[in-house]
């Protein structure tokens, strides 16, 4: 059943009101008619079983028929803070990262970022980065559909940081290392509901002078195995393996 | 320093003779010389630090300075079965899933996969998939590089699956339920040294048919995480689930 990720001023007591993007999808791509049945989901995260009972012009009106029990989010928020990439990386990484249960997203500028960000681009990107996130919560049947921040430096990142539990970067030095970095001895540490800030490299990875920064912030340096990933897959390694580690190997 | 994967002819007494492609790599891309250092490995999964000593017009000879001693495999050697995918995701599949680890891959036409295999483009296909992966492998230094093995159908890889120790298939379906399923279940009973073989299928999930037929040769479905993840993120968790549960949660 398709999903839909609706916002708070659209509910109405039970019923709920799609417009724009999801009203033309109702109507245009799927084709759907009266009596015909969709997922809506709250911004709180609750999501519930709807029943068309109306199609206008501008607008499709659902009633609410149930809400669902389904909670398929990660029990740890997780805040991935990606270097800028090159290329088309940064659209893989914000519709695995989506599939794996980020919490949300946040871009930076980096020493070694390549590619550079250009405001003048902001806006259709943000439209087009929020779309690929869109399809894969939808696709995935996330609760929340996560948050893509506006790009910021790494100073202002940490800078307010303190209102993460942890702040975590993968350091491919670490990787080398064969020292007590491992990624479980922090992970053994976390309790379900606390949030986490885990940063990213670019593709030459941090500077040195962002390592230092990092260190400042006491940010701690977490090795993702023994091979050296690519910037794209190291969001995807740390989310696949929060998951592992509080979906899967405490049951 | 740039790795090369030699195969094992080349290896004479101390000198390692490079030719075609790495030759040319080594000529024409790095523009290397007399004197500068590579890193070759032997199909063995062992790697030696070498020195340039001849640079000819068919070949170019290395001697061996010293054996390294990292190994960067995985403990537990895992197989990716992958049901043919739409367009590029295979690419991106061998890709990461070589980065992450995986010993080998082999391929099967699904019965739900859209795509379907043309004989016909077997040799170029395979010739830039195992580009692919030998990119991959170099990259985050791979010891071995992973094999890709012919496509066959389903039963033919199952009755081959006895001489694997376990025989693993993420299933949509077990993801939905909150069943004893756990991945790490699994992952628990399995020591360093033994292999896997993880069959995964393509857009639409397995059919019912191959159901019942990786039932018959005892296969064992699991849950990767809360979320429906789309088939070409499935290896991509298994593995990242599997380097986090053998290299950072024994530590």
């Amino acid at each position: 059943m398709q999903r839909y990720y609706v916002k708070e001023d659209a509910w109405q007591g039970d019923t709920v009101i799609l417009t724009d993007e999801d009203a033309h999808h109702i109507k245009r791509v799927m084709r759907q008619q009266i009596g015909d049945e969709i997922i809506c989901n709250h911004p709180n995260g609750e999501a519930a079983h709807c029943s068309i009972i109306e199609i206008n012009d501008n607008d499709v009106r659902v009633q609410v028929l149930e809400w669902l029990a389904a909670d398929n989010e990660l029990p740890v928020h997780v805040t991935i803070v990606q270097g800028l990439p090159k290329g088309s990386k940064l659209e893989l990484i914000l519709q695995k990262g989506t599939e794996l249960g980020a919490s949300s997203f946040q871009l930076f500028e980096a020493d070694r970022s390549v590619a550079k960000w250009d405001e003048k681009k902001t806006a259709n990107r943000f439209k087009r980065y929020n779309k690929i996130i869109k399809e894969a919560s939808e696709q995935c049947h996330r609760n929340i559909m996560p948050e893509l921040h506006d790009v910021r430096s790494l100073k202002q990142i940490l800078s307010g940081s303190d209102t993460y539990d942890y702040v975590l970067f993968g350091y491919e030095e670490t990787a080398k290392q064969q020292y007590n970095h491992s990624f479980s001895n922090i992970l053994k540490k976390i309790h379900p509901g606390q949030s986490i800030l885990f940063i990213i490299g670019p593709e030459g990875g941090f500077s040195k002078a962002e390592v230092e920064l990092l260190e400042t912030y006491d940010a701690q340096s977490v090795r993702l195995g023994k091979r050296i990933l690519r910037t794209e897959t190291a969001s995807l390694y740390a989310l696949a393996s929060i998951s592992y580690h509080f979906e899967e190997l405490s049951d």
